[in-house]
């Protein structure tokens, strides 16, 4: 679903930080949405900030990322 | 809607956060509601852990009181 108008500013970060922390993890973004149990299209919009995505799929995001939830939403994320 | 299986960790305490920091706010349900854009029932389902609430919905409650959205998702909340 594309948006007709500009995303929130939380929606942009976290597809910032989502995009940074999965590139520090040398994942694509299909081996990311195998790894949470999502479909790679989902993982492509929500890093694109399309999508408002809801608490369990950010869950599952940061679990595969080996990350705690919070950090995804942080706005300076750690390089870690 | 009532959910059938136990709440995620993250549902879970989103939910305990955000009761504390709307109680620490002095604010009922229906002031952080109202003040939020939402409804003091979905407000209460999402204390309740019962809800899988979306980022847009977690960056309104956040600004409605006055804290980052991540803090509501970090294990241990300022006391602020």
């Amino acid at each position: 679903m594309v948006p007709t108008t500009r995303p929130s500013a939380l929606v942009r970060l976290f597809a910032r930080n989502l995009r940074g922390a999965r590139s520090r993890a040398g994942l694509s973004q299909e081996a990311l949405a195998d790894e949470a149990g999502l479909h790679r299209t989902y993982v492509s919009s929500v890093e694109r900030a399309e999508r408002n995505i809801s608490i369990l799929n950010i869950e599952r995001l940061a679990a595969a990322l080996k990350k705690e939830p919070w950090e995804l939403l942080h706005p300076d994320p750690t390089e870690s």
